[in-house]
């Protein structure tokens, strides 16, 4: 019986490292405040990981019109919250974190006490409306916690989550008239009449059901919740500001105002009136589901049946702890943790959570599925996600990323178009951004041997969606092997990304034995080259007639054949064979050339003002790291003659465009993949082309690093003579072998082992 | 085994009995035509008996708003269809019959050809939109099948249905530009802005499935659809008519009019193309759910898997059939069978079934529920179908009144204001009309022993519904022993009719053995007696402080205390005790003397005007037949001396309100109603006081009939000497004992045996 113990014993070591006891509390350096200001767009507010809760402070609630006209102002409360701001009005349920659209802020909840006000008010004049001052010294933001005093109520309040329920808690002072406000007019990009329907039960003296149905950037969707209070209320009512409230013949016979327990419209405010003791404690319980006010009363129940905050916190908490966990870095500076942690908190919240607790949710064909063999997933910001994030996901994240799969395998299934997803979010696909980047995470996977669902669908999927020729361009991309300029704009950039993903097909098929499809794959990969114009020696948008635009500016983003880069950042888009297009530049001196000048060049002012979703810190030179295009671009040089060019611009980027602060991002979280391009480089290597096993060797900003992986393996980077000046990587070895090339294989780190970085300052 | 042989025998004989084989075509007799003109307010399309789907064409589809204003003909359109008009636009699935206010109209379809035309057009320009010109020379309209023809269109549309699907089958010339066209901004009482939402999926090239969202008569109701082409369509389009389409941004990167699978907003228009040729017929199922477009999808397949149309009618016109045939009578008369089935028709059209074939339903709570036990139903117009369809249900259709009542106890369950329905429909509270007749509907099944149900259950639920204080006067009612009219308009009817239900559940809890119920509501069914002003001799509002209002019109129903009847009526509502009336009134002489004026008086034009809901032809002297507060005055009579006066009264009202005509309706049918009224009274007996097992009996219009009772007995009526002279009932002999009481029990009817009128022209 010895041998079999032994081997007992012996199997359950991976299990033992899955779950080390960690040595540190790693949820003190992640901080959700960053990115709050300016352009980050991510929310303060509490979460788990991947939750479907973001229970979050909204500083204001903003039209997307104003006047008639679109209100820029909109655009700065993507994720509900601007730090500057110095008032806030309300709490919400549903944020998104760093998108550059948005949608979401749902079942806005505030706590007032004197006279009731069932407007917000104005933040220049918060006491003219429910809202209320606020100040950063009496706020706390941690994973899973947010805490803030609303000075104007005197009542402190407190947020933490489970998965799929909000929990406040907000200490009174002594009131005969406290007020909780549910203002269901509240949203995140509020387009007028963005509110579709409203509708509201109050089931019993503590107990309101109902949902949110709205029209903004997610077409058809709708947000059902089930909503607890800890003590009942004495009263509550009602006001509907709507204009749109057919026959009222009937209704008017009686009160329905005033303590009557069905709300529906529009645009409905409801409050509930409390009289409190001082430093009484009133909870709510905010459930979520995406599939019925049942599902979110089961949420409810199932999640969080009980009212201990403390508890739901050190859940929440712990529950980051073991995420955050999966990577533990060492560094003698505090910073490089600060920023490590908050990117791995900011990389871990989306996709998130898209099912009830029993499996059940909405598909994008409105009706209800259930999951099966797998959790469902939302919000895929797929154009910007797929470069960094999910091949992050699929080291560290492996079953969720292949449940993410499954999921949009799922959209696949259900959608009228027959279409992977583009931008989905809610039960709707957004079309947001171009490309089908849903391939490349597919391929990504599939090439990395993480696909315990049906590849060949996948692969099918895949292909399906690459050949609609009624999408953006597609059918003359099909038939002229670009997208013309004069039929759809944005044409290089379609082109470009098309055929990078059309190669992910390609591996894809080479993997799983399908030539037919890889050989089609592979023959529109190359229709990158079709965009070059060999005289000017950039990407250039061309016309259906085959001739290059004549009108053509390389620096400008606006209408140039480019979307969210120009044709110096995208003429580098060629992440599946940067080789060949450093051949065809020109070979080394001259791409050199150009990519030294990306981030060198001095970018006039007004090109500056073109660029979307980033402030000026987000550029460098002409490299523009707050939107993604440009994102592999410094890991370029690896291609060249000059790999110590990557080494060098990747911790020049770092420093400048993540730190710890409130306004630390450059640009656009975008759910998640600034951070993993912080997580990557910071480790020392980055997935230049996903769909491809390879990373491209950068230079670590840490000191040394623990991948605990899921198969219970550990992948350990050591760094020796790291410095702030030691940017150059003077040798790399993997496990004792030296590396002789700049690149590093997944199966290399999947399977554990050490990856040694021997730092220099100088070459 | 010869024994058990012959009791076998014996128990299939009423088995045998229940399902006899009918001499006579009785579909025949129904003609769906009655009451389409004017104010009868009925449909004329193909549907089976109680079905979901009501497939008829509508004349106009006219906005409740006409420049901002109420526009008075919307009122005309409450079915749809008026005979007068010389166009169809186009041929919709829902449809009430016979209500005073509407909704509905789902889901227009119209097969044109020609150019494409997208707008309906005008009545007087046809041609200027895709409606039609049509005769009714070229229309048929039989239970279960409608035909005409189009003929701007030169296109025969025949309809028929199952109980969720409607089959159209349409015969097209031969044309290249052959259209069908699914119209969802379309539909009845169209509010402004009445869609809230609709969503459309074309999911491929012959099933497209989707919803329509309202904000109409009833609050936030959805209707969900599928529905599928015989032949694909060579290419399709949609229209988006709505101002509010939010973020357009990446909607618009390609061409989502033409072809694109997958259309949401408020007005949508879509079409769908083909080439016909000469006499090709292009059939379409329309299936619906209130659940899904899954389950409207699961009707579809387990309804009406195939495409035979012809079959389809026959099965349709078969249910009929089976339905109808559960009375026959004799008469030389053809007009009398037209009325007589034709009301048949009438009151087997409503309430509607109201779950998919798998018993999931929405519920009020606009949760999915699943009807356990029990047919789900919806469309409840309970302050008119109390008073005598839901007894004839009790007497022909007693398991399907069990079933409305279960779901009358559903809402119940799932109302947030703990109420019994008062009008409900598609899972909404409409709140039309006063009082809480679910009561007496629930009680008249307790008391006659038709209750399969949990009947202390329902009990409570209509004392938890009678006790709600807030409730439309119900305070001041619990309080003053009457509605005070400063309080709440149309108090007198109130309180009488409150008095009355409140009469029912004593009834019902003294059948159950519940003497505290029984007389709290017993002392509360006397307050009638409050209203009743013995100076004048009518019942008449008073005010809170106790006193009769001073300002007061006897005839007029505006702003006087009632509601669809003048003081005259309703005087004599007190149903549940006429000799308490008739001794309050000043006993028999002044009792009949007022009861006379009703039916001789004239009343002077400018009160017609006020009096709503129907022709001129609906009033008798002031009895206003068309509205329902009197239908029980005729039958007063038996409480006095002079029952023979109800005979002639009956004798005179049926033939002057029913004609089998399409404008034989003098009001609005009322969901049966009205019709009911005629079965009962033409078979020579009336339920005056629903939750009372007695009936009162009238004069017979028929010369005989057999009821063919579901307990397999049968009951047979007899009348000897009958004439349209011979109004008189001389002698009445139940199972041949002579009835020294007008009246008849409902035990006799379901006990079977023969009721023998014996009839004279003179007393």
């Amino acid at each position: 019986m010895k041998l079999p113990l032994l081997a007992a014993l012996l199997a359950a070591l991976p299990t033992l490292a899955q779950t080390p006891k960690p040595v540190e509390n790693l949820v003190q350096y992640a901080h959700p405040i960053v990115g709050t200001q300016r352009m980050g767009h991510t929310f303060p507010g509490a979460t788990v990981p991947f939750g479907m809760v973001q229970l979050s402070p909204d500083t204001d609630t903003i039209s997307y019109e104003l006047n008639g006209k679109y209100n820029p102002k909109v655009y700065e409360y993507c994720a509900g919250y601007q730090y500057e701001d110095k008032t806030i009005v309300g709490f919400s349920h549903t944020h998104f974190s760093g998108t550059g659209h948005s949608d979401l802020g749902d079942f806005l909840i505030m706590p007032t006490t004197g006279p009731l006000q069932l407007n917000p008010g104005t933040a220049d004049k918060p006491q003219s409306g429910f809202r209320s001052a606020f100040s950063h010294q009496n706020e706390v933001a941690e994973p899973a916690y947010y805490r803030v005093k609303l000075d104007d109520h005197n009542i402190l309040a407190e947020l933490t989550a489970t998965n799929r329920v909000g929990l406040h808690q907000y200490t009174f002072p002594k009131a005969d008239d406290a007020h909780i406000i549910l203002d269901l007019t509240a949203g995140i990009y509020n387009y007028p009449d963005k509110n579709v329907w409203t509708f509201v039960r109050v089931e019993n003296d503590s107990l309101v059901t109902g949902y949110r149905q709205t029209h903004g950037w997610a077409r058809t969707r709708t947000e059902y919740f089930a909503l607890q209070f800890s003590k009942p209320f004495r009263q509550y009512g009602a006001r509907n500001y709507a204009k749109k409230q057919a026959y009222r013949g009937f209704w008017g016979r009686f009160d329905q105002a005033h303590n009557f327990p069905e709300q529906a419209g529009e645009q409905l405010r409801l409050y509930f009136d409390f009289k409190t003791e001082a430093g009484e404690k009133i909870k709510l319980k905010m459930a979520l589901s995406g599939v019925s006010t049942e599902g979110a009363l089961r949420n409810l129940r199932a999640e969080l049946p009980g009212w201990n905050f403390e508890q739901t916190k050190r859940q929440g908490q712990a529950q980051w702890q073991q995420e955050l966990s999966k990577v533990t870095i060492q560094s003698p500076k505090r910073v490089d943790k600060d920023n490590f942690y908050t990117a791995l908190y900011h990389a871990f919240l989306s996709p998130t959570t898209y099912q009830d607790v029993d499996g059940q949710y909405r598909g994008l064909d409105q009706n209800i599925h259930r999951a099966e063999g797998f959790t469902n997933y939302t919000t895929f910001s797929l154009w910007d996600t797929y470069r960094a994030l999910h091949p992050l996901f699929n080291v560290l994240q492996p079953q969720r990323n292949a449940d993410m799969i499954q999921s949009m395998l799922a959209h696949y299934q259900q959608s009228a178009e027959h279409m992977l997803p583009v931008w989905s979010h809610h039960a709707n696909e957004n079309w947001c951004m171009i490309g089908y980047h849903s391939v490349p995470v597919l391929a990504d996977a599939i090439i990395k041997g993480n696909a315990p669902f049906d590849a060949n669908k996948a692969l099918d999927a895949c292909v399906t969606t690459a050949r609609q020729q009624w999408y953006d361009g597609l059918g003359d991309y099909l038939r002229l092997g670009y997208v013309p300029e004069d039929k759809s704009g944005s044409s290089v950039s379609k082109t470009l990304e098309y055929a990078y993903d059309d190669w992910c097909i390609a591996q894809a098929a080479k993997k799983l034995g399908r030539p037919d499809i890889e050989q089609e794959f592979s023959k529109r990969a190359l229709n990158w080259q079709n965009m070059y114009d060999q005289r000017i020696g950039f990407m250039r948008p061309r016309l259906s007639d085959g001739s290059f635009r004549k009108e053509f500016d390389v620096l400008s983003t606006h209408n140039q054949g480019f979307i969210e880069g120009n044709a110096w950042n995208y003429s580098l888009y060629v992440p599946q064979d940067p080789a060949a297009l450093i051949a065809k530049m020109g070979g080394n001196a001259r791409f050199t050339e150009h990519l030294d000048s990306l981030f060198t060049m001095h970018l006039p002012d007004k090109f500056f003002a073109e660029t979307e979703d980033i402030t000026r810190d987000g550029i460098i030179g002409n490299y523009v790291h707050g939107n993604e295009p440009a994102h592999h671009a410094a890991y370029l040089y690896n291609w060249t003659d000059q790999p110590w060019k990557t080494q060098a611009r990747v911790r020049m980027i770092l420093p400048k465009m993540y730190r710890p602060t409130p306004d630390g991002l450059g640009g656009n979280d975008d759910c998640g993949q600034m951070s993993a391009w912080y997580i990557f480089s910071a480790l020392g290597f980055y997935p230049v082309a996903p769909g491809s096993p390879e990373y491209a060797l950068g230079s670590p900003a840490i000191h040394g690093a623990t991948l605990r992986l899921s198969t219970g393996n550990t992948f350990r980077i050591t760094v020796k003579n790291q410095s702030d000046k030691n940017v150059y990587v003077k040798e790399a070895r993997l496990n004792g072998q030296k590396l002789t090339r700049p690149f590093l294989n997944h199966q290399d780190i999947m399977n554990g082992g050490e990856l040694v970085f021997v730092m220099a300052g100088k070459l």
